[in-house]
């Protein structure tokens, strides 16, 4: 569920901060600076495995999808096995982070028997300085916004490289999920919508044809690319869903509570 | 595309009228006061013929879906066989109007080749007296949505049962089209969101088995029928579309330039 964006953007303390003044787990990173440079991979590892420490026995949990999420999804299915975790249940945000859950011996459930979360943890694809996210170039928006709209926490795990001055600043895609019927319309009516922005609106395809990518609920995805930062987030985010056709957008706004940061410095938790 | 709802209905004067005072076509009504009571049948077929008096040669026209629409569809089929109406391209809103429009001889094409129409006529489940609409019931809401949203005119066809005070007042469903995962849980937020209004949300089902009916564009419609009447139609609007799992709703506001009532006393013709 969209919602208004904070009037207030979190204190920039909280990006200089290992850990921000209203973090819930005071342990310490996992990870600490250190002379060798990490990998973008290892970094992922390192934001999930910190985040996998919000989950407790009991609880009921949102499994993200993506390279980011892969390792928290990873890493509670071995507590689990451990024995560390017992009487989880998650509801995965894809058919691919389902098949990896299974794989894991992670019990799974869904919305619809579960409508209320605990807690749900999953990449991004861009983070801007109010939490708010861009989700979705991995092509599973649509689940991910309905099983993350209904936890009561969101714990999002990123590398530093997704920290973004403005949602779609890193001048990669903003994703909308749209009905495959007359979809050069809806694109064309999309591009048309943020002209003054420099927005191009592409179809998302695959393979050496072109093919279309089609979305686990049979849609297409258009990528919209945007030239200047749009400041009203909300209008966006109304303006698309009124548009008949689209079936969700990438923009997350004023859903995540927490972001753990992964960089070269340490682990940054920031809080909502 | 939804948008703000008008600030003056039309004036009652244009009910009481056989045709309202910005008529765009003089021509009198093709059905008189009668001693002979119509049926509900005649009564569409009349509303239809009489928005086929808005066509001419050379329209790019949205074909509209369900009884009273076929009738229309049916008319510009007759004229065009009958050399009366030349030179038109259809753009049908389902894939039942697709067929029939094809059997007739109508030249289609769609929303990507011609992203304006000139003229759209559909028929609608209810009409309030601004104008608004509630349509979908017979499952073909995206498409009309789109379409109808393309066009420079929307002509409104229905037979005078149609009329309601409030959106939802006749007590029937007013439809919205989900995707099929979860789709309890989309319900139950969708009912929740109307609670204060008596809200009741049931999925559309069809045969002995309650198969759940699918749309044309394979998702699920949920039907919501309301006690109480909800005056700020674009919150209701954006609410449901901000409502993750979502498609489309069947509130069609501010939209419909033109609706032809077809009752015992004749056509009346309301404009916006």
């Amino acid at each position: 569920m969209v919602i208004h964006p904070p009037v207030r953007p979190p204190r920039i303390v909280d990006f200089l901060c290992t850990e921000g003044p209203a973090a819930p787990t005071p342990t310490p990173a996992p990870s600490q600076p250190s002379s060798v440079a990490l990998t973008q991979d290892e970094l992922k590892r390192v934001a999930a495995y910190k985040a996998v420490e919000f989950v407790e026995s009991g609880m009921v949990l949102g499994l993200g999808t993506g390279s980011t999420a892969k390792y928290a999804v990873d890493r509670i299915g071995e507590l689990i096995q451990q024995g560390k975790l017992h009487n989880i249940v998650g509801i995965p945000t894809s058919k691919k982070t389902h098949d990896q859950a299974i794989s894991l011996g992670i019990p799974l459930s869904d919305l619809d028997t579960h409508p209320v979360l605990d807690l749900a943890i999953d990449g991004a694809d861009e983070v801007d300085p109010c939490l708010n996210l861009v989700k979705g170039r991995g092509g599973s928006l649509l689940r991910e916004k309905m099983v993350e709209g209904a936890c009561r926490r969101f714990v999002v795990i990123v590398d530093e490289s997704k920290m973004v001055k403005w949602l779609g600043g890193s001048g990669l895609a903003m994703p909308v999920e749209i009905v495959p019927f007359c979809w050069k319309f809806t694109a064309e009516r999309l591009q048309g919508l943020f002209g003054e922005y420099g927005c191009v609106a592409k179809l998302r395809t695959f393979g050496e044809n072109c093919e279309p990518f089609v979305t686990d609920n049979a849609n297409y995805v258009v990528d919209l690319y945007f030239e200047k930062e749009i400041r009203d987030l909300k209008w966006a985010s109304d303006s698309i869903l009124r548009l008949a056709g689209v079936v969700e957008h990438g923009m997350f706004l004023d859903m995540a509570t927490t972001v753990i940061v992964a960089g070269e410095l340490g682990v940054t938790v920031i809080n909502k």
